[in-house]
C-alpha cells in the first residue's frame, strides 16, 4: 500500500512534463518569488593604479581605432563571462592615447563616461566636442551618434558606465558605424551647454533647438558639480545615510540623466561614518578624492584616490572618511523607478 | 624575431589581468553591441489539450494550498532553468479545484491573468473579488495582496503573466504572505469597476478613492473587450501587420496596464494573412478563438482554440487565419517604452 | 506751511503721471492681491419650466439654422452684458427642433452639452454621431468639427457648458464654418466609445487610431454614470461635503475632460444635508432628479428637477435633499489645477 | 396683418426673458466665438526716463513699507482700471531706496522681477536671498514667502510682472503677511541655484532638499543669460522671426518658468529686422540694451535702453535693430499651452 502517493505521483509527471517545456511552479516559486533581493553579484574593489598599468600595456598592444573601444572590462568576479558589474549594468575603463581617435558609431545602449585622468581629448556627440577634464561627466544616451580621440599629449583615461546588460536583457540592441572616424563637427564645444544648460532652452520653433528636445545636455563639468557639493558642505549637516549628495539631471524633464541610468555624486565629510544603507539599484562607485573605508555588509573595502568598488542590490552600505571623501556613482536607479521597482532600507 | 609581437602580447596580458577581474572589451564588443537583437528565446508553441491533461494530474497531486500556487511553467525551450518565456517574463497555467483557495500574499512582481476554462472562480485584489468567466482578463499588479478561490463546481484554469524574470535582473523581489488564507473583503465584486471602469474616478478628496488612484482597475471583462474587437472588425479594413488590434489602458493615466506589462487582443478576419512584422517586445499570445497558422521567421505553428505560442524579439510574424482568429497578447513593451528602448520593423 | 506734504502731494503726482498710463500700486494692491477669493459673481438659480417656456417660444420665432446655434444664454445676475454664468465659464440652454439642423463649425472654445430633455438628436463630432439621450454626457472639445440635428419626433433641450470667457479672457478665440450643414459621417455612432471607452485604445501604429489621441471620448451616456452613481451609494457612506461624487475622465490621461472644464455628478441620499464646503472653481449645477435645497452662503434654493443653479468661487454650499437628489456639475477645476491656483476648503 | 411676425416677436421675446437673466445668443454668438483673436488691449510704449522721473518721486513721497509695495503700474491704455497691461498680466516699477524694505508676504499670484537699475538688493524668497544685479530675472512663485530690501547706497528699480489679472479671473486670489518685515534667513544667498541651477538636484529623502521639488530655482543672473545669447548670436544666424531667443525654464520639469507665465529673452543682430510674427500670448518687453523700432500692426515705437513696451494677441510684430538689440519678455504662454489656447503665425 503506497503511503505517499503524491510523492511518487510527482516525480513521474515532471518527467513526462518537462519533454513539453512544463514545470511545477511550487517547486521554484520561493526562489523566483524572494522576500527580500538576493544579489547574483558580489561586492568588488578595482585598485586603480593595477586597473591603469594593464590598460596601459594593452594601449602598447592595440590601437583605439583597431579596437573600436580599448577598455578594460570590469566584471563583477560573482558574474563570470557577462562582462557585467552588475547584472544590469556594465562599467570599463577606456584608454585614449594621445593623437588615437575612437571611430564613431551610435547604439541603443546609453552610456556615461567619468574622467578617470588626463585632460583634453573629447567625446563628440553627434558632432559636438566635449572637452574632457578630470571628473568630468559626459553622456552619450541612446542612438545618438558619438566618437571620441586625443588631441592631448598624454593619456586619458575615463570610465564607461553603460546599461549593456539591460538592452541584452530586453533583446533590443540596435547599432551602426559611421563611415569615417569622426563625424562632421556640428557646432563648437560648450554650444549645447550654453543653449540647455543655464536653465534656459531655444525658444520653441527656432532652429536653436539643435539637440534632441527630450535628452540635449551631455556634459556636467567638475568645476561645475564640485562647486555645488562644496557649497552644501558648507551649508547642511550631512545626512546620516549618505553625507552630502546631489543627483544628475536632464535639464529637459528635471528626471534622472537617461532613462535607464542615475547618476550623483557624494562627500563624506572628514571622519564621518555614514549609517547603513541599502537599496535595490546596485551602485558602481569611484573614488573621486579623499580615503576612508566601505563596508558592504561583511566585505571591508580600503579606498584610496581613483579606487572603484561595486555595491550589489539591498546590500547595506557603511562609508567611513579619512580625509573627506567625494565619490561618483551610477546605478540603474532611473530604470527601476521607471518600473515601479526601486526601494530603499535605512538603519 | 617575433612578427606578431601584438598577438603574442595579448594573450599573456589576459591571463594576468583575467583575476583582477579585468577583461578586453574589444574581444567582445560586437556580441554586446549588435546591429539588431538576437534574442536569447526560440519560438514555441504549447498545445493547450496537452498541458491541460497534465495540469489536471497535478490537481490530483497537491492542493492549492499546498502548492501556494498550483501552476505549470510555461518556460521557453532556449531557456532551460529560467521558468522564463522570453527573457523578461513568464508564463504559468494555473489550476484551481472547486472548493479551493489560493493564499493571500503580494510581491514586487506584477501580474496578469488570462482566463482559459472555467467561470465563477475569484481573484480578489486588496479584498475585493473579481469574478472570473472565460477570457476575462484580471490584473494583480506590484505589491497589491491577492488571494484565489473557486467557488464554482467545475475546475478553473488560467494563463498567469508575470514579470519575475524582470524582477530578478533587476534584483527587487519582495514580497510577504498575509496570516489566513483570504484577505477580509473589503468591496463588492465590480465596485471598483463602477469607480474606475467607466471613465469616472472618484471625486478626489472623498472616501470613495478606495483603491490607489495610479492603478485602480483590475478587471477587463470579455464581454467587453470582445464587443470593442467586433465593432473594430465592422468598421475597419484590417492593418495589414496586425488585423485588428485593442491594447488594455489603465484609466488612471491612459497607458499599459501595468509599468513592465502591456497586453493587446487582435482579431483576424477569416481568410486574412497578416504581413510580416518585428518588434521587440518579445510577446506570448493565446489563442482566444478560431484557427489558423503563425509563421515566426523559419518555424510554422499551426494554431488551434486555447494554445499558446511565444514569439522572441525581433522575430517576423505572420499570422494566416482559418476563420477569423481572436487573440490576446502580453509583452514588456511597456517597460521597454518606458527605457526609451522599443522599435518595430514592418515588411 | 504744509504740514501734510505727502498728501498733497500725492494727489498731484497721480494727476500727471496718468496720461502716461502710469498709476499707484499702493492704492490699489488691497484690491488687486486679497486675503481670499471675492467673486464678482452672484448665486442664482433657473428654473427650467420657466426657461423651457422662452426657449420654445424662440422655437417659433427663429430657426437652428439662422441662429446657427439656437441658445438661451445664463447670465450670470452680477456680470451683465458678460454672456457668463461664472467669470471664467458659459451656460446656455439650445433648443433643436424635430428636422432641425445647426451647421458645422468648429473653434478653440471647448464645450460640453448635458442633455435636459428629448432623446434621439445627435451631436456629431468629426463626423462621428453620438445619439443623445436624457442626461447624456457629450463633448466638442476645442478645434474638432461638431454639428447637431434632430432627427427625432419632438424638441431636443440640452444645457451647453462652455469656457467662451476663458478663451476670450485669453484672446486666443479662433473659429470657422464648414461648408454645408453636415460634416459627412466618418464613423457609426458609438464607434470612439467602442475603441476609447473601455479601458481599451486601438494598437499603436494602426488605422484604428482614427480619434485624435490625446482626447478622444466624446459620449458620457447617463446609463453608466448612473449607474456607477447608484453602486456607490449602496457601497458607501456619503462624504459629509459631497455625498456621493464621481469625475468624469478623459481616458487618454485619466485626467479631467478637457483641459479648462472639469465635470462631475453628485448624489445626495434622501434626507442627507452635506456640511459647507468652499471651493475656487466657480459651478455650474443642473438638478437631475429629487428635490431639496442649497443654500450658498446667504441665499437659499429651493431645487427642483431640470432647475440649474451657480456657486460661485469661494462661495459655501450646503445641499439637503429631500428625496435623494441627483446633480451634474462642471466648473473650471481642470483650468485652476494647471495653473496651480486650486483651493477648497471644508468646515 | 404683420409681415415680420419674427422681428416683431423677437424683441418682445427678449423683454421678458431679460429679468429671468436668459439672452439670445445668436444677438452674440460671432461676438463671442471671433474667428481670431481682437484683443481688448492696444499697442503701447513707456519711455523708461519718464516713468523713472515718477518713480522716484513717489520715492520721496512714501516708503517702502508704508505702501508694502512702492510701485507704478504700467496699466494698458485700452484697460482703464485694471491694473493690467494686457487682459492676463501685470506690470509695475518698482523702487526701493537705500535702507528701505518691502515686507514679507505670500500670495497665489506669481510674480517675476527683471533689474532695471540698481545692484545690490536683494530679493528673499521663503528666506534666501537673490542679490539683484542689472537685468537679473528673480522668480516669487505661487504661494513662497517673499520679500525685498535695499543695502546698497543706490536706488534700486525692477520690473515686476506678475499673473494678478488671471488669478483674478480665475478668483483664486489668497494671500497673507507675515508677522515682522523679514523672513528670517533659512540659507545663504545663491544656495538654492548651487542645488538645483547646475543640472543638479538633491539627492532623494535627504534634507537637502530644502526648496520645494516642484519649483525651485528663483535667480537667473544677467551674466548667465546673456553669456547664453552671445554664443548663440555667434554660432547661428538668426531665426528670420525672432533673431536669437532663449526661453527661461524651471529646472525640476524643463518648461516655463511658472505655471501662468513664460519669459524669455532675445537677441536681434545689428542691422536684422524680423519678419512678421504674431501669437496668442499678449507680450511686455524690456529693451534691455541696442535701440531700434518695433512695428506691430499699425503702431510704431522708437526703442531706446530699458524702455518698456507691450505687443497685444494676434498683432503682428516686426522689430528692426540699430545696434544690436537684446530683449527680455514675458507672456502668458505657459498658462495658453497649459489649457491647449496657444497659437503663433509667421508670415
Amino acid at each position: 500500500m503506497d503511503q505517499h502517493p503524491t510523492e511518487a505521483g510527482l516525480p513521474a509527471l515532471y518527467r513526462e512534463m518537462a519533454p513539453h517545456h512544463l514545470f511545477p511552479l511550487w517547486e521554484v516559486l520561493h526562489a523566483l518569488v524572494t522576500p527580500a533581493p538576493r544579489s547574483a553579484a558580489r561586492p568588488a574593489l578595482w585598485r586603480y593604479a593595477e586597473a591603469r598599468d594593464f590598460l596601459l600595456r594593452a594601449g602598447a598592444l592595440i590601437s583605439a581605432e583597431q579596437a573600436e573601444r580599448r577598455v578594460l572590462i570590469l566584471e563583477n568576479p560573482a558574474l563570470p563571462g557577462t562582462s557585467s558589474v552588475t547584472p544590469s549594468l556594465y562599467a570599463g575603463l577606456q584608454l585614449i592615447l594621445p593623437g588615437e581617435v575612437a571611430p564613431c558609431h551610435r547604439h541603443a545602449q546609453s552610456a556615461l563616461r567619468f574622467v578617470m585622468e588626463g585632460s583634453g581629448a573629447h567625446t563628440a556627440v553627434d558632432g559636438e566636442k566635449a572637452i574632457m577634464r578630470p571628473s568630468d561627466l559626459v553622456l552619450t544616451p541612446n542612438w545618438q551618434w558619438h566618437d571620441h580621440g586625443n588631441g592631448s599629449d598624454a593619456p586619458m583615461i575615463w570610465l564607461d558606465g553603460l546599461d549593456i546588460p539591460t538592452v541584452r536583457f530586453f533583446e533590443a540592441s540596435f547599432a551602426e558605424r559611421l563611415d569615417g572616424p569622426a563625424h562632421p563637427e556640428t557646432a563648437p564645444p560648450g554650444d549645447t551647454a550654453l543653449r540647455y544648460g543655464r536653465n534656459l532652452r531655444p525658444f520653441r520653433g527656432t532652429a536653436a533647438a539643435r539637440r534632441p528636445g527630450s535628452r540635449p545636455l551631455f556634459h556636467y563639468p567638475h568645476a561645475e558639480w564640485s562647486a555645488a557639493l562644496d557649497a552644501l558642505e558648507a551649508a547642511d549637516a550631512p545626512d546620516p545615510h549618505l553625507g552630502h549628495a546631489l543627483e544628475f539631471t536632464n535639464p529637459a524633464d528635471g528626471g534622472p540623466v537617461m532613462p535607464t541610468i542615475a547618476a550623483h555624486v557624494r562627500r563624506i565629510p572628514a571622519g564621518f561614518t555614514t549609517r547603513a544603507r541599502r537599496s535595490t539599484d546596485g551602485t558602481v562607485f569611484v573614488v573621486v578624492s579623499g580615503s576612508g573605508t566601505a563596508r558592504v555588509e561583511g566585505t571591508e573595502f580600503r579606498l584610496e584616490e581613483r579606487d572603484l568598488f561595486v555595491v550589489p542590490s539591498w546590500h547595506a552600505l557603511e562609508i567611513e572618511a579619512g580625509p573627506a571623501l567625494t565619490l561618483f556613482a551610477y546605478s540603474d536607479r532611473a530604470a527601476q523607478e521607471a518600473l515601479g521597482l526601486w526601494r530603499e532600507g535605512r538603519s
